[in-house]
């Protein structure tokens, strides 16, 4: 239905933060090619919901990205697992996930549901120091993205600053590591060029925060990743 | 060059236990579909460089099971990394593979390369306690086998009860929840019968220990999985 292969830019909506009917109109209808639900703090069934119901007046195809157990809901278009690699918990890469498998696994449709292997490079974000992480070298960091391809086979390595612009040259060498896994980048992205910059090199620009920061500015990534047409 | 996926019967070599000549040429030319190459203790380069020499002289395929980074050595058809998914520790599943793929992955051929999700099932088992793994209920399993195939997508699931037979009931459960990821079954096979039982549910049967405490029984077991021709 969808061909992920082909997507350049997501929105990424908070269940936790408030966005005006107009707002979300104009999210949607931007030509995004997708919008993630999901964040770090306080995201409740309900909001997921409410935020879903929001979002399905448009065309847009919407993924949940599971973030704990209690949000896990039908409706969505994908569902994606993060599997925090750099965590130094198992909890983050395995045990969430084989609770999750335990209870739901055969009622899932595995066909839409994708892991991410993520890596958080920024200690300062809420994600990093939640799932309890280390800054790995930038060998470590490529190490990351080969056995997210080549072992796990993931179909998605994400690399998340999480509010703070990242290096492209960092970006550019895991991007020369992978052939099949899509790089999806994530992480202080508002304005055009940032995004342009960054999907030089990632597959995906994700675009979270700065929807709620300057909204205006945040809109212009999709045509500055997606270009006019 | 081989089709791991018509694979019945495996033996397992200990690099730290002595087998004479005779009985390796038996082993060797038993009609088995391949040797593994890995053990728990005291397992050096060494050991396995002269194993592995020893079996060349055979035509019969043979893989290294990758347990600790000092033994990784060119020379083998297939490297088995094994990730142990019921251990508590994120060192048996990410970070010792993490160091190794810093270390070699530019120079692996990931084309040879498989990893094993393991599931350890009896607490008596050295490898169990050296994992620091935990038993997992019947459901949680089955968890594992459906996080091995759909989530990682490996190509290997292993049961292994490492010197007690495990139940065959259970087996036979895992393998309903696998379509595309092989499952081996590993621990307690002595005798013809219990290869043959086993071999009912898993796709592919590993005889280890037995080798070194009953030769002759440990042989008859590839008959008995792969039948008389």
């Amino acid at each position: 239905m969808y061909d992920m292969n082909k997507w350049q830019h997501i929105f990424k909506l908070d269940p936790n933060k408030e966005i005006s009917d107009d707002n979300l109109e104009q999210i949607c209808d931007s030509g995004t090619d997708a919008i993630i639900v999901g964040g770090t703090d306080h995201v409740t069934l309900d909001g997921v919901l409410h935020l879903l119901s929001r979002i399905r007046r448009y065309v847009v195809p919407v993924i949940l990205e599971i973030s704990n157990l209690d949000v896990i809901t039908p409706g969505f278009d994908f569902y994606y697992i993060p599997m925090v690699m750099n965590s130094k918990d198992k909890k983050w890469m395995m045990d969430i996930h084989h609770h999750a498998v335990k209870t739901y696994g055969d009622v899932m449709d595995w066909d839409n549901v994708m892991v991410e292997g993520y890596c958080i490079l920024n200690e300062d974000a809420k994600a990093f120091q939640l799932t309890n992480c280390t800054i790995p070298d930038e060998e470590g960091v490529l190490a990351y993205a080969l056995m997210a391809e080549k072992m796990f086979r993931l179909p998605i390595f994400y690399i998340e600053y999480s509010g703070k612009l990242g290096d492209p040259a960092l970006v550019k060498k895991v991007k020369q590591k992978l052939d099949h896994t899509l790089l999806f980048y994530g992480g202080g992205i508002h304005t055009a060029e940032e995004a342009k910059q960054m999907k030089e090199n990632a597959d995906v620009v994700i675009v979270g925060n700065s929807i709620y920061e300057n909204f205006k500015q945040a809109l212009t990534t999709v045509k500055a990743v997606k270009g006019e047409g």
